[in-house]
């Protein structure tokens, strides 16, 4: 295939777009989405046969932009592994990355006007589910004219979404690739996003959710809530590499203790403040309910075996060692539950310092595994030799 | 000794009282409180040779009700473990339980007038570390006629003071029981109380510290402190045991979602709000700088070693298998630290899915080994048939 170097044309190598459905959308909770938009981005090329397209389903806080660097020279948020040569190749691929709707990077969400009033949807907007998401994306799979996709791949509630993909879409996928994932939360990562959205809901600016109307924003408890999230994404080990116990001003030994920081705090406060700026409060609110409600064998009667026998695709299932908040332990269920369901299943455990954040860091045994897991498919599902 | 059952007799074994003390406190920060009180409880006797005393050093939230049912029907906060008949045996050792300079039940704090303007201190209240409670132990200790310690016993914070006593006052205890502590914070734990003091300082009604004189409290802050610390001193299997998934009200099939809550996250919403009403905001974050900037090993170029050769008496080392924020690895440290300077040291790690609040919590091992330990004491010290 292509001998382009992968540091040299990953600039660009994607372009926003945006599609509007003006068809029904029946949601989980039982309202209907009249019409939506997705805002999305794609990198390389679809094939005659439209076999090779690979769908990338982002976590809480992604958008669609992933790969490359767009307009405002923002590096896509898996631009590690996504472009020519790289892992998930778009000199072999066609890779779509859309923003789910009930997120803040274009697509229908909270901060979008609510077709009957014309007002910001705010707190109004309807409750999610990940079978909304991936609901959303077949209209996107539509559109786009792929008829299945060669693998759909996701981190965290990504990899959500790739078995809720898997399990009740078996015709539309060949292979789906579970990445620091779990078949539900346990009740500490629920505890965990239930303070988060306190924080938030806390915040005098929230309004009930209706900050935009009075045009404020909840940036407080949204930065509480990304410091909390960012922390628990993060290990003890990798922190205390990072930071250890260094201050930021002053001297411990000063008589101004009160002057003194560490830098892993001011770290965390620049990082909460730097996502308040750019998220909404409601989407932050909706998403992590959505974490909390995936169950993905609650509609067979908690048979997880019995939901993954729908199956007709192949799984790849990858965890990190030091990731406690989606521990190997929960990748592990979920292998067990795939053998059991007598599914084709690769399990590949990397070590790690980074915490659940590894999944968007290069780390070389990552790349090369997931590589070598999609050179396989290229070469089985339509004959490239890689 | 006594054969009273410790069930019978555990009512009001101790009472409160207060010393004020009109001596200066030269505090680490350069300041001096000219005078400061104490409130604190006791439990037993002290013997005619004053060799038989235990003080009990409590950790961030706690207070100097130890043991027994105060005259709010209060039960002490280590219970389970102070009493007649009970590891700390109060028919054969007088224990002492002070609450700290700093903190909000009696002794002198940020709640408390400052002597200079008769107005309440607040914000202004300096800034305190553990060798400053110290300190104003030694003159709880004078006070009560004790010239030397049979044993200083304190988890978490509490084991700091212990281990800060045996490096600082050698010949002051003859044993020190450190348990669920550390020579340090890590910086996620360090990060974990900064994200705390943030939820506290962007309440609107904090005022920089100073909401008293506003008539108003931070409690929607001071919640969500406690809801992070309470949550991070739970293990997951402890969570997913005692909650599971399982729904407050509603039901996940229903289309109310937004109705529906966990029972982990009503019931840390309670937690934070409990402590919302008892607490002060300032103490609070008074308190956790104290565990951040504690590091045992400053003073002596970080070399723990050298610290603890200023040690004299004997040492007791607890763990608990599932706390991850005071892990078993940071006993181990001090334990290798101790051996490192050729002291003597037991070390215990109990079994145990509780987390950190493991060491306030019954534990049939953990009380068999403190048990066992003190009767050795009570055994050594001064003779008693136990």
């Amino acid at each position: 295939m292509s001998t382009k170097s992968s540091s040299t044309v990953s600039a660009n190598i994607g372009s926003e777009q945006s599609v509007l459905f003006r068809r029904p959308l029946q949601l989980a909770c039982g309202t209907v989405l009249e019409e939506h938009s997705l805002t999305f981005e794609t990198y390389g090329q679809l094939n005659d046969a439209g076999t090779n397209a690979i769908l990338i389903c982002h976590a809480l806080s992604g958008d669609h932009h992933a790969a490359g660097t767009n307009k405002d020279n923002v590096v896509g948020w898996w631009d590690s592994y996504i472009g020519p040569g790289k892992p998930i190749d778009t000199d072999v691929f066609f890779v779509v990355c859309p923003n789910n709707i009930g997120s803040c990077f274009g697509s229908t969400g909270p901060a979008s006007p609510a077709p009957a009033t014309g007002n910001v949807w705010g707190a109004e907007f309807p409750v999610l589910e990940v079978s909304d998401w991936v609901k959303s994306q077949t209209y996107l799979m539509e559109h786009l004219l792929i008829d299945c996709w060669a693998a759909i791949i996701g981190g965290s509630l990504g990899g959500m979404q790739a078995m809720y993909w898997a399990v009740n879409y078996p015709k539309k996928l060949k292979h789906a690739v579970v990445i620091a994932s779990s078949l539900k939360l346990s009740a500490q990562n629920i505890a965990f996003n239930e303070v988060a959205r306190r924080a938030i809901q806390s915040d005098p600016n929230f309004h009930q959710g209706n900050f935009i109307e009075h045009q404020t924003r909840p940036t407080q408890g949204l930065a509480l809530a990304r410091m909390i999230g960012h922390l628990t994404y993060l290990s003890d080990h990798a922190l205390g590499r990072k930071f250890g116990r260094l201050v930021h001003s002053g001297d411990l030994d000063s008589a101004e203790k009160e002057l003194v920081e560490f830098e892993v705090s001011s770290y965390l406060n620049y990082q909460g403040d730097k996502f308040a700026r750019r998220f909404d409060a409601n989407s932050y609110i909706l998403i992590t309910k959505m974490l909390d409600y995936f169950d993905l064998g609650a509609n067979f009667e908690n048979n997880i075996k019995d939901a993954f026998k729908q199956a007709a695709c192949k799984f790849l299932v990858i965890s990190f060692s030091s990731d406690w908040r989606f521990s190997p332990d929960c990748s592990k269920l979920i292998v067990d539950a795939l053998i059991a369901a007598d599914k084709d299943v690769s399990y590949l455990e990397i070590e790690s310092d980074q915490g659940h954040d590894a999944f968007l860091l290069p780390n070389k045994r990552y790349e090369q595994g997931l590589q070598g897991y999609l050179k396989h498919i290229a070469k089985t599902l339509f004959k490239v030799a890689v």
